[in-house]
Order: C-alpha cells, then structure tokens, then sequence
C-alpha cells in the first residue's frame, strides 16, 4: 500500500461509503493502489481530466465531510483515551467490557 | 419540545451539520418547535409547498447519511457498552477514564 497521503487514508475509511462507486474506485486506484491518472483513466473508462476532476472533488467533500462530523479526529482521541484506560485494567472481566467499548466506539464490531 | 418523530431527532443531532442552514431551521421548526409548515413558511419566506419539498429533502439526506456512517446507531451502542463497563468498575481512576472514553466516543467532550 503507497500511501501518497496518510490523512486522504483515514478520510476515505470514515468516510467512503457517502461516495458513489466511481468516486471509491478512482481513489483507491490513485492513493492505495498508486496508479497514475492515465492508468486510471484507462481503467474506468474517462478522460485524464476527468479522472483528475473527479479526485479534487472527491477530496472536497471528504474534506466537508470531516469538518462537519470529524470522525477520524474522534477515532483518534477515542483509540488515546481507550489506551490510557486499558493500562489501568489488569486482567478481567471489565478489562474485556472495555474492549469491547472501544470497538464498537471505533465501529469495529463487525 | 414536542417531538413528531425521535428518531429524527437523533438524526438531527448526528448529521445536522452536513445540511444546509436553511434545511437545519426548517428541521428545527417542524420537529422541535412544532410549527406548522404554514408557520415555517411566513418564517423562512419560502412557500408551504416548498418547506414540505425541503424537510422532505433533508429527511433523505439524513436517512442516507444514517445508511452510509450508522452513527446514530453506533452512539447506541456505545452508551450500552459504556453502562456496562460503569458496571464493573468502582469509584477510582479507571471509572474517570472510562467516563472519559464514553465522552469522547460519543462525541461529548466539548
């Protein structure tokens, strides 16, 4: 995974399912799979512009997207506060409780 | 404040911010307030038609954001997981830290 932008990373995780397929696609192909604009643009069948066009705006609303709600920032003062909990829990029954608060919080209860 | 619906309510808190400021006191009005949509309509300035056209717009919006980030139903969660842990834990550091993982999570610490 080529990661030309860690932040554009954890915006398309909190944030992807409130794009269309096409605008996923071409932002996979261009920050996780590292192709180029014209080899995206060959893949899903638009112009270089378009496919540039197409990530600025996707961008864009990610971007809208995380001053309205800020969830990654959430997510990371949730894994922060949910760390310092855990070191204070030996071993248990609230330890698991605790566990299991975290994930759900980080939405990662399946 | 008398609520038509509590499930929009909840929607409301939760992805208020992604409407525009029109749809969000147009919302306001109607569900909150509890004006008609002839009132609302005086007050935004907009005919009775287009309030009913606007709040039925927004309820999509809503309804879709709900589909795609879930987080009116992830807060629920979390608040049960969260009772739980309190539960376990007796007064002391962890129970402050585990007050403020809850805070965080849901999105409540200022």
């Amino acid at each position: 995974m080529f990661e030309k932008n860690l932040q554009l990373s954890f915006l398309m995780d909190a944030y992807a399912g409130l794009l269309s397929e096409r605008q996923q696609r071409v932002l996979d192909l261009y920050y996780n799979e590292d192709l180029s604009l014209g080899e995206i643009a060959d893949d899903v069948g638009i112009s270089r512009q378009g496919v540039r066009d197409s990530i600025k705006k996707a961008e864009r609303e990610l971007y809208f997207y995380e001053e309205h709600l800020g969830l990654v920032a959430r997510d990371s003062a949730v894994r922060e506060a949910g760390e310092h909990l855990l070191t204070l829990l030996g071993e248990g029954e609230a330890r698991e409780a605790a566990r299991t608060l975290l994930a759900v919080a980080l939405g990662e209860d399946g």
